[in-house]
């Protein structure tokens, strides 16, 4: 009950989409193992679902998602953040304007997915990449895999056509047979080209695709940040220092 | 899409227990029928399962919890809320305080559900309620029920013992059949005592039972809040006038 009340408070950006971030809501609870109320950490959840869409915002399609998320930060620091995360990759294109603005540590879902690969899967270098368009055209896992001595595997411009479709089925409700059985013929696809495991390097994946459905590991980036995220609330592993990889984009 | 941009966004004083948050939302993004992100309601979750035990608060064997909620509740309303809803019966014996400590409307699930019955069961009189002890012990909906013409059947207090035991296995994570039977079997002394349905006046009982697990129909408090959060949410319902009931206690 002491440690409990140490607790650091989490400021979550979300609602990009809403279904995956009750998905990492979920992901946190079970993995904090709390028994009581009072055990489980303290979750400032922003679930957004406002913000322009960030596909076509960094294809220069539409506005930029960064002021809303900016402001988002904002809020949640001043409602008592002790440290930031965000349940959505492609967002992550907006890291390096989100740090500038809030004084409390912002954890990358990139990152934290990178640092857990040599642990999760010892041996294994070469890593596909199911992400959205977004994320895709800003390289943030081909940038970030690379960094961390990985090769990225990605999809083909039809496949990368076909993973929007499955995408945004998914943001309308789809999860039926037919989506998540599309999702894993792109993942067994990469796995075709060489990929050793697939990273769902977008939040909307696990929602149709789990850990076993693959032929190879399926690296699931919302649990490896629910995961972090109880690490660094239950203080048992020290905050990232700020800064301490290359942040993308502004 | 005009229309999304103009929706209310949501306070949600949640965290008590977390998993009744996370149905909660759940149940809030499942009704709201959206077909794209921006379709979504922006909820702005307090998931602060740090707050005091209500129960031990309302028996006075613990410190308030009253504090804490108006605390949340301002929070929420600086962070933007246009109203306010709490994903938990018991912590209503607040909600006098909560509403004075803001200028936003707060929807009372008590409320809502008492509302909702006649429309859902029409002709029913008798309803049981399955809820916590602080929750039962400030009579919260016997009060409400009564004010809105119906005959509330409450547990015995061995039955409240048991009901207390079977909550706290449920926020400790269990939910396998044992306490899923256990609460079952509460509702059902409830009904053989002359319930025409069954009330879960407490958001730990949805996680175990479902809405048709009982012999007569079981009235789901979170769901009926949710579905008042959509309709809020969305401008379908004009909100309820502050104080058009008398709030239970502060």
């Amino acid at each position: 009950m002491k440690e409990a009340q140490d607790d650091l408070t989490v400021g979550v950006l979300g609602g990009l989409g809403p279904e995956a971030t009750l998905d990492f809501m979920g992901k946190v609870l079970r993995l904090s193992g709390a028994r009581s109320d009072q055990e489980h950490l303290h979750l400032l959840i922003d679930c957004n679902p406002k913000v322009s869409n960030r596909n076509d915002a960094i294809a220069s399609r539409g506005p930029s998602s960064g002021p809303a998320l900016v402001a988002m930060a904002q809020r949640l620091e001043a409602a008592g953040a002790d440290f930031l995360v965000m349940a959505c990759n492609t967002a992550h294109f907006y890291e390096a304007g989100i740090r500038a603005g809030v004084r409390v540590p912002f954890v990358s879902i990139v990152e934290e997915t990178c640092t857990a690969l040599a642990r999760r899967l010892p041996g294994a270098r070469r890593f596909g990449v199911l992400a959205a368009g977004g994320c895709r055209q800003a390289g943030l896992y081909e940038k970030a895999l690379r960094r961390h001595g990985f090769e990225p595997v990605v999809t083909d411009e039809p496949e990368q056509a076909r993973f929007m479709e499955l995408m945004y089925a998914i943001k309308a409700g789809e999860r039926g047979g037919a989506v998540a059985e599309g999702m894993r013929a792109l993942g067994e696809a990469l796995i075709a080209r060489g990929a050793e495991a697939v990273i769902a390097a977008c939040t909307e994946v696990p929602l149709v695709l789990g850990e076993g459905d693959l032929s190879r590991p399926l690296v699931d980036s919302t649990a490896i940040l629910a995961e972090a995220t109880v690490a660094y609330g239950k203080r048992r592993r020290p905050l990232p220092v700020q800064g301490d990889h290359a942040p993308s984009a502004g």
